[in-house]
């Protein structure tokens, strides 16, 4: 989207998940913490963050989790899913793998392995829809 | 597939966490899933594949887990991710959160919690860098 | 193999979690997989069994969840919780902690923080109950 | 607090699973938190604990986790195993489920599926050893 970067257009302000996997590469180093981001504990930290994520829906009821956005808890759920996005992409920065071709690929999988036809309506019995 | 978007070019081809995000809409819809998909069972199912991904690495030493891509389950780890990432993508739409921006949010706000200064090659005081 | 502590009866044939322990012990000597077992890996193995059991819940209704245990996932959740128990014991013991014990005091420290009168029906604002 | 059951005799003041599942049956009868604690939410907040826990270790070497328990974090790590073993626990009563009997016949079941000539020094391969 934002081809030629790097200034980002007014009209394309959107930063591109490269943009930001260089941002984290820059942070770290800055910082001297690349001999923490190893792959298991930036996987792990990944599993801290998700946890954070989750605790903030758990007591919630399926109504109010739907409308969690517009309350309290939005700008805190907004913060988490953050800090699962950077973690997400500092590990797939650290392993070499690009985050979204990864995600694109597999759902070509899934499409093929759940087809419309076989999983219209009914997740049940597939326990990795993705 | 992605009719409706421009075609990416040879020199990009990379795909963006928008097209992703249309595509996972798409793929949920023609299967009648949306049902499935709310905020509560995104957030368990993007803990199920963390969970996936991370006991790829739980019995690995640091050095095997750093040259985990070259070896047998490399190609394990790249589908993984790219199941983490979906959820989180999909997540990230249903709550109406741009996933990028949020990572870049957040990461600008520890940038100035942790500054350079203070941060440099000590984490360990730091539970939460991002 | 459980010397010096009472035998069950018949009527209480219950294992405990010291047995438990003492046969996670010996499971692990035995197959010379104690280097594997540092509180790291375990951690993450951890993880990854509850990733497994998360995943058994992920897509049920709330009313489907609360039937699980008499439909065909009933099997599944019992050897995932165990899977679960089997890891959290096995770290507890390589960090000297009982389980049992640290769990009891922490519901002691939690009666105190969350006294009846203030937290009766109401747990949304109160994120960590236990 | 424990009133009839059984007082811990000085020799054996070890709470019992037993013990602990009746009295977070009872915290959560007196808070009125029965109709928050469904499988769902329980599994959730499970895996909330253990991202907290999880968090502990994430930047730690494998040798300062090794010592954690002599150290300041020591205490937090024995709290959020108690949290852990709470939810776990609380989970396993919703559900019916012997936590400690569902263990011990998974290692059973383990232990026929990874015999000791088969599995000695060598994890690598199994993935779910538990």
């Amino acid at each position: 989207m934002t081809t030629g970067r790097p200034s980002p257009t007014p009209e394309a302000p959107e930063p591109s998940v490269q943009e930001l996997t260089l941002r984290l590469r820059e942070f770290a180093a800055e910082r001297d913490w690349q001999r923490f981001h190893t792959p298991k504990n930036l996987a792990m930290a990944l599993t801290g963050e998700v946890g954070e994520l989750v605790a903030e829906f758990q007591w919630l009821t399926p109504a109010e989790a739907a409308e969690v956005m517009a309350g309290p808890a939005g700008e805190r759920v907004r913060a988490e899913m953050g800090d699962v996005m950077i973690y997400l992409t500092r590990l797939a920065d650290v392993l070499g793998i690009d985050l979204v071709q990864a995600a694109t690929d597999k759902l070509a999988h899934s499409a093929r392995r759940y087809t419309v036809e076989a999983s219209r309506g009914s997740i049940a019995k597939i326990p990795h829809p993705g």
